[in-house]
């Protein structure tokens, strides 16, 4: 059984610590952190450690903070020539401190608080420095996920700029929706399963099959009144521009 | 039982016409269309007509054709003080001939051909000229769906204008996630999970709650990193335009 500790205490070390406690194929021997906060309500206060010093053997390091903080923390760690990987969809692998062999085990999923998450089909995206620490990587990805994939740093980040759009972008179109049901007294669950089917369609048609509404039919009187009923600027600017280029896409 | 004529052939005609024969709470007595094209496959020759003068007696016409044809269809019917209504989220009701009852029966859904739908818990969104006619729409309505609202003519056009945002432009963010891993030889599976789970994450979390990612970390560096990334001038106008958007709202 690999030997893990997690480094961090926010959402993603959070979800790590859950997942690999639940999956009983993992040894997570230990979590650090300066501040553990909520990682407390998940581990016995044995398995947990503030000072670097005080961190234990283990297969693989999993270094679960901000991107900003990669570089920093893997400096504090006091050892040298082993497994270190972080959780980052766009920090380089080489932000971790070139002591360790460095690696990436980037799980391609949205981290809310109070929202559990289902491992078994997030993608996780790894990469390491040699053929050894792949295998060491996958194996440990396999006791989680079903969904393992060997991904370059390139394609990484490619992939981080693709979700910031299939998912930061599209919840904004989310509350966008429920500003303009607020503003008509209408609850935002109407929209729900309108939301649900948009999201399972693609499981079976590509967007490009899928897209439907005025932009595509060029239904020019059903645009003009709808940028006519948005009163705020901001959100006129967003629905001409998302109207054009998917006119454009499809010419 | 509720006698019902169908009016259209295209997409939401279809959809109509298959779960009224499915639901057997509802007599479908007729499908009227100039061109019947697809409904052949869905109904017997001969409840098929495509001549007004043949359309026979019903509780309910349902005219499901486009927004601009609603006007001219329903003047072309041979009778008056029936019950008619449309299926669109933005014509006004008024659009029907008024020699007849009007109504409106808009499903607040996006329909594809070659994908079907549950109606079970499709938004049905009622409108009519009267509280009598109300109840015939609600009764038919209930036998499809459990899920059904009284909608104004002003709140019915908001939820269109909503829909257009968390379905039509949500799709064209996953078209653009789907262009990107492309160009970086990534399957479009590989985003399946976080976009099923970002409409899921909606439904036990408000979108305000839910956001996350580099706008509203406010990581300026990722932000940039990405607008280096993306080549097309219109990709970079509509990830700029949205991140400002986010940060906006999360003020």
């Amino acid at each position: 059984m690999l030997k893990v500790v997690v480094i961090g205490s926010g959402n993603v070390a959070q979800h790590l610590i859950r997942v690999f406690k639940k999956s009983g194929e993992v040894d997570l021997v230990q979590a650090y952190a300066r501040d553990p906060g909520q990682v407390r309500l998940l581990l016995p206060e044995t398995s947990i450690t503030t000072s670097p010093e005080t961190i234990i053997e283990a297969d693989v390091y999993i270094i679960a903070v901000s991107d900003g903080a990669i570089s920093g923390v893997s400096s504090l760690l006091p050892f040298k020539d082993r497994l270190v990987v972080h959780t980052s969809g766009s920090a380089p692998m080489e932000e971790i401190d070139n002591r360790n062999r460095r690696g990436v085990f980037y799980p391609l999923q949205t981290f809310s608080k109070n929202k559990e998450i289902d491992f078994s089909n997030v993608p996780l995206c790894l990469e390491s420095e040699s053929e050894p620490d792949m295998r060491t990587l996958e194996q440990l990805a396999k006791t989680i996920s079903g969904s393992v994939y060997r991904v370059n740093s390139g394609q990484r980040q490619s992939l981080h700029l693709a979700a910031v759009f299939v998912s930061n972008f599209t919840n904004h179109m989310y509350s966008i929706g429920n500003d303009i049901c607020s503003e008509s007294n209408l609850p935002f669950d109407i929209l729900k399963p309108l939301i649900q089917e948009t999201a399972v369609k693609i499981n079976t048609l590509t967007p490009h099959e899928a897209q439907t509404g005025p932009a595509i039919r060029h239904d020019d009187k059903t645009i003009q009144r709808h940028l006519d009923m948005l009163h705020d600027t901001n959100k006129q600017t967003i629905y001409t521009l998302l109207t054009q280029s998917i006119q454009q896409e499809n010419v």
